[in-house]
């Protein structure tokens, strides 16, 4: 069989550099572009030194042509850049996965009100696909535009998914404290992120809103078939990969959650349900497209422990899966690498 | 005035240390004694080389009568020790001041029953003070033996008094979720505190419930005059020093919580509140005996972020806070350094 | 074909870890037993949650019969184990790979100078072949007992093999700085190594002389075939995996030392030899086998910088390598992955 | 008496925010302006929150007529603005302590060399003082003008001076191996500086020639009254601060290092010699002006192993030990608290 041609746009920041260092391997693919304006002529492998070896490809400016061609475009670029060039991407008859933001949402008005632009393409909105694929997996395989989730939704509706789709848990009063390694504020050199400012430190950030929340509640949303109210107040960990999410939530009424994590999850290949109980580690998911989760019940009360690393099942890795499924592809394909621990 | 004569039983561990870091720059302390069973005959220097040039002291082994004749005696010990010497030692005339979790609670069937063993002093637990100088100040000045709190509970009823004094919050489904640095675990050679585990790492334990869950029930409810039901959540944070208490709780009413914070903690000399919305950060008080806080109002959901130094505040900071309030000292003496940033 | 049947003694510390996680994964190896005394009987996901889902094996205890007819027997045992059990393992048919300090030494009498104790098998000393392929390749395709080099040897030895061999630079007055993350002392719970005391923190250690000195004397001394004087200091790093050794030297002439490291290592798998004037950076081999070097000349003074994974290349990823040579298949089957970055 | 009124100039990098932590704690220092364009108008201790409650000053643009009118200046920026406006300054009355590179080389060619442009202020050169007070106390004592020495060349000078002073070691072939925390690189969001960048990584830079080496081969020149030929290599260690220096020197004959480097800092209050063969660690000296060091004697081969935390020995802290010898206090005065640890 061919190899998927595949372009990676917007290659310079943290998801594409782990697209590049999980497509390098992956058996069936053929890297054909890596898109980036800033770095363009220059050898990938100069910029990120651990690919030395596994591409001669360079940096080039992105060219709707080629990426046209491809038969997959990744787009790991910030807010705003998917909507404005994948519509002719996908006219040309590439299919793309999106790893911002810009499709996430499927109400326009919702998307311009937290990200303070008109959106590009609202037209795309409703053709999206969520890139869930233990919510969506069906829809995913046909779909020509998916929408890879965010790193704090996806640990969040791991999370919940049993419980909501199963009606045990009040839809009010739900807390997602959620704690991320620094590379999912991105590789962007501001103060806060330097080891002399966020090594050896903790704290909270974006309290009172952050642009996940609305994402994370339609996600839940639509899960339980019902508006879900929750708090969510995201930390920032000074560890470099990896999600924590902590979630509290109330059962209707006295059953048993574990079973139910087990039977929901039993045959997912990314999401590992721990014994109830058990505390699950970031590291544990260290380069890996695990999902790991641990619930605890005390009476009424459900906590559940869910750890991901944000740049793979939070980003790049939950892309490839994606792909691996729109093209009918072995899902765990590329993907097969236990993490890296310690 | 004569110096006050001071004995730290126990003086290994990092709470030991940290006392002995305090103690060494107090204007008005003598420091007459720290044992250490294990260390006995050897320089306090040689095993904490930053105190090189600042004490001359050696390790001894205990001796009541050494203790005895003492004005203050800190256990810095682990559970169990305080409760077998406090009594002759108090017997003798010194005053004491525990750091360990013998005198804090106030029932000593619930103590044997978290504690895996009988109480030995059960007759003073009801003379016993506990050190939280922001709710128990007028008390601790007239102590003759000072239960000091765990690090987690000064964090999380710091948190909520203001609310719970005022009657402002339900008093049901409040939650808990806690983030401690590595030195909170004390200075004991285990694998899972190793850097090669810890680093580049987070997680949860201890959710089925911690030692520390019961302190801080105990005295929520004094606080609020009745039973506070709470979920409490530790996780271990890849950082030495370092407590972030994250609390989530409901109005009950509409009002503005904010001023009321400011308000409970005007005169407080430890206890910085910020204005709300802001995002304390641990390093913000790494080294030093503050509390720093900030609301987040959402509607009636109430959110409360509150940073100390496991090692000060949670621990050795305010007991020398507590020490100088049952000496008539000035409450800040000792204890005015700034934080160490970055 | 037929897999590899493989076996690790030793399975509950870094190395026995490290040879796990490469192992699950290798194409050609079925893992038969892996041993530990203290954990046999659990299963080996239980201790290894990043395994959860690779492998279905538990600890057992060591059992010469099921060793000896296994294909290859890893040691990855502290040192005194490998040479008590492998002359039976040997014995019976078995290869040994041992990643232990045991069979490095040729002169027995040495070994006992540095580990305090007799060596129990000196008979097997002469027929160890050092598993550093990049010297030592063709004596590793045929060997049946092979000696892993530690990991400051591995990284000093690759630094300076190509001038040795060459006769460019003096004899004496060698100078390797090296640095090493604290997985490379062991998965063993002790105080200097807990986070609370390794991180944000940096000293050297053993700077009078460290169990490597004499195997990379000898090493060297190999490569250029008369007696190498050198300084050894080791210093241990705030970071899990990584050994950078900063290697100083004196040319013996004016001639360019960069082409030779470039021809030296050309055809080699697993050196990446950087262009002059770089400066490799340990998370570029994170996980990953390759050692990737650079030299800085500055007039006679040669620097040369390298940088391996100590639990990789400095141990278990070598060892993988040394087994590849050794049953006819592809050196570098199984160590493909790229590094961890970031 | 009168409290010394200060100023700092560049308040808002690593070195302002340490002179601030130290001098608002300083006994004899009144704080009269600190000075930062892009700060200007905001509240110190919102930039800098360790400060709440310690300080109400404002940031302000620089003004000489304040500036002049203060007893002492720091100047705690970037290179180049000192030799602009210290001159004014001085004239206008006011001594100057900068801790910037500008007046530290005394050959204004060379200067230009290593910074890319021209000298402002020449004249100055001759009549600046060198601020290592261990060398040069009584010349301070009398400045008007003192260059405060740079991190690495206080460390390494501290390493080589009682040997160097004395003659017993060879000129050339010293090595300066030095590793640093991140602050010393400056409070500047680059994206190498990042924690998900720099931490859990290691790696030397401007092995070919570092601005602070022309400063080190001054200083030792002018400590042996002979030029001193030396190998100097950075690395960047992912701590927050401190520096490491390993220094290689040789002996010229047998005689013993390790009584001369106890007699030459016997009354020093910032130099802490070890006993020979110790390690000392950078956090020993975490947030204090200690330098602290130890030799290891092998032969003729020396190797003294000095730490000093970068932002206080080797900045602010020594720039405050500079003040209190220029002003006639005691030159221990605000500097007097133990090192931070754990």
């Amino acid at each position: 069989m061919n190899r998927i041609r595949v372009a990676i746009v917007g290659g310079s920041g943290y998801t594409g550099a782990e697209l590049l260092r999980l497509l390098v391997s992956h058996p069936e693919v053929e890297l054909v572009a890596v898109t980036s304006r800033a770095e363009a002529g220059r050898l990938v492998a100069d910029e990120y030194v651990h690919l030395r070896g596994y591409s001669e490809l360079r940096f080039s400016a992105p060219d709707s042509a080629v990426l046209g061609s491809c038969d997959a475009v990744f787009y790991a670029t910030p807010h705003g850049a998917a909507m404005d060039s994948a519509p002719e991407v996908l006219e040309a008859g590439a299919r793309v996965i999106d790893l911002s933001a810009d499709f996430r949402l499927r109400d326009a008005q919702l998307w311009a009100q937290w990200y303070d632009r008109e959106h590009a393409a609202p037209d795309l909105l409703d053709s999206a696909i969520y890139g869930l694929p233990e919510i969506n997996r069906e829809a995913i395989r046909g779909a020509r535009l998916v929408a890879c989730p965010g790193c704090y939704p996806t640990a969040v509706q791991l999370s919940l998914a049993p419980v909501l789709r199963a009606g045990m848990i009040r839809l009010e009063g739900i807390i997602a404290d959620c704690k991320s390694g620094v590379s999912g504020a991105g590789r962007v050199a501001k103060k806060p992120l330097l080891l002399a400012e966020a090594s050896d430190n903790f704290h909270a950030y974006a309290s009172s809103g952050h642009r996940h929340l609305p994402e994370i509640e339609q996600g839940l949303g639509a899960i339980a078939g019902a508006p879900v109210e929750l708090s969510f107040v995201p930390h920032l960990l000074p560890i470099i990969r990896g999600i924590h999410a902590t979630v509290y939530a109330e059962l209707t009424d006295s059953a048993e959650a574990a079973a139910l994590y087990a039977d929901f999850y039993r045959d997912e290949p990314f999401v590992d349900v721990m014994s109830a109980g058990s505390h699950p580690e970031t590291r544990s998911v260290r380069g890996s497209n695990m999902a790991r989760l641990a619930v605890q019940q005390l009476g009424r009360r459900l906590i559940i422990l869910t750890v991901i690393d944000n740049l793979v099942k939070g980003a790049s890795g939950q892309a490839v899966q994606c792909m691996n499924l729109m093209f009918g592809l072995a899902e765990t394909s590329g993907l097969q690498a236990p993490a890296l621990l310690p």
